[in-house]
């Protein structure tokens, strides 16, 4: 299991991590299975989406200030009750396909951590899995 | 790693894929372990849910359109930006138990391809992982 | 693969289930890789989020009741189509990481499973997967 650890800029912030979990992937020599992404905490999470225009980002994270505003009638004392409620919706995790030794993404898909309470460190967990070859 | 082309017929559409997923896990010969599937794609997703009465699936679609309509105020360009939303909101992969060779769905669940920018094929990928035997 | 049986008491209830899952990783003696849990039910799901302040949990609870009331427009004729949608937001799985033989939860972090339809009796797989030791 290895360690990222990933700085938000923003409140809200869409952070691409792809180019460090692939580096894990490779050292790892983990020729096939899936490589695990673990998000430790309860204001953040990991997404697969598109790395290629920027305005997606931004769209995901606008869309989601709509559904869950900063500022609704929460009981949690600390102020950031949407940025759990947030990490509950995108989840703590994603598993990415490993094929021969590399990340089998999309062609336009990158994986993001998602801070939903920044700026600051956030931890990023990476466990590459290896799957028995079998008879397909 | 299997591939498997899936269509879908509508802009949004679930397309049932439950009977294609078993029958990679039957051909694995994994015997006990949990089946991956995962979608690379960024305007589709994979979901569990009800697979015996259609007005479920219908229900989920509506609900997703309500939560994130297609006409926003988006920003990406290519006019799908609520597809790549949706697809976050639902997630690019799920995995299903496998038993005695098998998946281990429950009575009511299915295995959906959620394409929210159809209709197009669409690719899924199935890797079937084996759990060794513990002392449980 | 361990069974586990879940009482829930309220129609919409997170039930914290960390520590009946910390002792089926426990049992197992896997030392590292990931931990599978599953519920096999459509109306409920599994959730990773803050164990300590139990109002974080009401705030999710009422979070998705405004999203996705109860009494909606719906088609399914039980009556429960709201709980569906409510688990396909959530999901039905989540991975845990497994390190020297414990769940690596983050400080806050504990295991839910969520039903949207009850109170009622549920069910929630675990299966703890062996990850190899790598050249990491």
């Amino acid at each position: 299991m290895q360690s990222l650890t990933v700085k938000s800029r923003y409140s809200t912030d869409l952070v691409d991590i792809t180019r460090e979990v692939e580096g894990v992937v490779k050292r790892s020599r983990v020729e096939r299975g899936i490589c695990y992404i673990f998000v430790p905490h309860t204001t953040a999470g990991v997404v697969l989406n598109e790395n290629a225009d920027p305005s997606v980002r931004k769209d995901i994270i606008n869309a989601l200030e709509r559904l869950v505003p900063w500022e609704g009638p929460y009981t949690h004392g600390e102020g950031n009750a949407a940025a759990h409620i947030k990490a509950a919706l995108v989840g703590s995790s994603q598993n990415v396909p490993i094929v021969k030794g590399r990340l089998a993404l999309g062609t336009w898909q990158g994986i993001f951590l998602c801070d939903f309470d920044g700026p600051r460190d956030r931890q990023v967990m990476v466990q590459p899995i290896e799957a028995e070859a079998t008879d397909d």
